[in-house]
């Protein structure tokens, strides 16, 4: 459903403005993120409000369709928070989707039960004329809105992060209409049109930079660059699809917020990670799993870091899964460090071992 | 369709071992993989025999299902041997898939057009203790015919590859019945059951050691293992899931055919690459395209080297292709390296540019 279905459901909220939220009490997650190591590690996990809660899927079941999701602000809200009343986290992570920058610039975006999203893939110049992301800041509105109500009910103690989609993961749905393999479209029209790739990665640098931007004057506190498909980009053209466009947001959303953190997580980009911390200024930078401890240590040493207990283990459980999260905890707490997963929390995970591994870590700070 | 299906449509050939061909025309691509440089550097390209060659879909569309094209020997060859006609590369790869294995060893294994492999997933002891390594050569008797029937009408200067999946890689399809994006079934098995992981990547062993043996004495003059799916192993787990099962089966081989030479491929493993090389014994290796060339020609001091060229290039085709051809061939071709891509042609790439790539490779050897 596109948001301009919606609008007899939620009440759009003129943007404007608005004061930072600054909580007189402290915040773990974003004293990590400013370098600082507390009594115990802070923790949020990637994914943490989805489809494993029941609560979740209660919620999901009166919404029409994923977006209307996304865009009803009472909902979004109350989905964001069911995390924060079971765990208790020491970040929320606002519920949207990476998504809503196409549907805002004007592209046809949806969502299918099981499948993923698809898109009406940009094919042509004209596609690509008709894209509009002076459309932002008016189509999102309902985002920033359930920024604020989630401000307003979150405990103080709890940071409340935003996030958008890096410019090259967003445009690889663009193009290849959804999920890929191998993103051999998204790949072969990057060089084939490279004018046409650099004119819609400005437009994604742009509305992606206004809708961080508005995130932060509606209440967050820190902010998450998804770069999940950066591990498909060749050597060759990392600078221009990867470094370049995080940095431009890096740079316009600073220019205008600079005291509020950005994470980086660009998936599966092993041994260019220092590289990609050092290039795009990004304040922190999320693992993967397959980023070695030593790897990780040497990152510490540049940024914070938040990472990386594989979801695998969070599905399994018990025994094995507390092994692992010790050995990240037990290699990487003494520095700069948020406590989270490798990726997001797979549907299937029994919410228990959720609660396991909160409890687990918050013990680390009773014991140390 | 299964292989007990094909009794009426294939005559299976009794497994016993055949003298190894030994070609008297040197071959550019075995050189290569022996560490000697040539006049000019060889070349094949993964998928070489696939679905954007017209010639290929005339023959897949007379087949009863995917994997009846891979057991009909007759057909199988005359795929392997269309690239060749049309390209004249130094390598034909044999038309198979690296799901044999498991429909070998008695799992139910299906091919839906555009939609990818379906397996019935292992998801429990019993599925487990069902399937059976010991069956691999019977049922796979059909494939080493086609090896036969290759080698017999490939061109001495032509070498034959033969190929398997690496046990992590067959695994991921095993459990997850098919493609995965987040491979979270199977990472949670082999944590939750590590015993029955161990005794499943034993299986995969044990089938795939004997399945690339016996290509070799069928006729197969070098060999290449598909590691896919290493980028989704978790740094903790690389060991026991990707270096030791490929270290057994390369130990395996070798014992039994010491002079031919394996190609390990495990893709999106960035800084492990090194350690992938020295630790499992294989001779070259595979390069994606994520490798920059300095890693590259810093591997080139271990072994020989393959790749890289992105297919996208290929899809796209023209002066952008023809330069990264170019800068892969500039960056590798003085030491010991194999041109190819990253992986696999994709299905809706010209044929010629194809044709192009290839010339433009030959040229090189004209110009030197």
């Amino acid at each position: 459903m596109r948001w301009n279905n919606l609008t007899g459901i939620v009440t759009p909220v003129e943007h404007q403005p608005e004061r930072q939220f600054s909580p007189a009490v402290s915040n773990l997650f974003l004293d990590a993120l400013s370098g600082q190591t507390g009594p115990r590690p802070p923790f949020w996990f990637m994914r943490q409000a989805g489809r494993y809660l029941p609560e979740y899927r209660e919620i999901r079941a009166q919404a029409d369709g994923f977006l209307d999701l996304c865009y009803t602000p009472e909902r979004a809200a109350r989905v964001t928070l069911q995390p924060i009343d079971r765990f208790r986290p020491d970040a929320a992570i606002l519920f949207s989707d990476i998504l809503v920058i196409p549907d805002a610039m004007g592209q046809e975006v949806g969502f299918s039960e099981g499948f993923g999203p698809v898109l009406t893939p940009v094919t042509s110049q004209a596609d690509l004329e008709r894209l509009d992301p002076a459309r932002t800041l008016d189509h999102l509105a309902p985002v920033f809105e359930t920024v604020r109500l989630v401000r307003a009910e979150l405990p103080d103690d709890v940071a409340l992060l935003g996030f958008a989609g890096a410019p090259w993961t967003v445009a690889t749905y663009m193009i290849e209409g959804g999920s890929s393999r191998d993103f051999n479209q998204v790949k072969g029209w990057v060089i084939s049109e490279p004018s046409a790739a650099a004119a819609m990665l400005g437009m994604l640098v742009e509305a992606t930079t206004e809708y961080l931007v508005a995130q932060v004057e509606a209440g967050a506190q820190a902010l998450q660059l998804f770069d999940t498909w950066a591990s498909a980009v060749p050597a060759s053209s990392f600078e221009t699809l990867v470094i370049s466009p995080t940095r431009q947001i890096v740079d316009g959303v600073k220019a205008r917020t600079p005291d509020v953190p950005i994470i980086g997580f660009a998936r599966g980009i092993g041994p260019r990670l220092a590289d990609y911390v050092r290039e795009t200024g990004i304040d922190a930078v999320g693992l993967d799993s397959a980023i070695t401890f030593d790897q990780a240590r040497e990152l510490q040493d540049i940024c914070p870091v938040q990472g990386n207990l594989d979801p695998a283990y969070l599905l399994a459980g018990g025994p094995p899964m507390e092994a692992a999260a010790n050995q990240v905890l037990d290699q990487l707490a003494d520095g700069p460090f948020v406590f989270n997963l490798a990726h997001g929390i797979h549907k299937d995970t029994p919410f228990a071992h959720v609660e396991a591994l909160a409890e687990q870590i918050r013990d680390r700070g009773a014991g140390a």
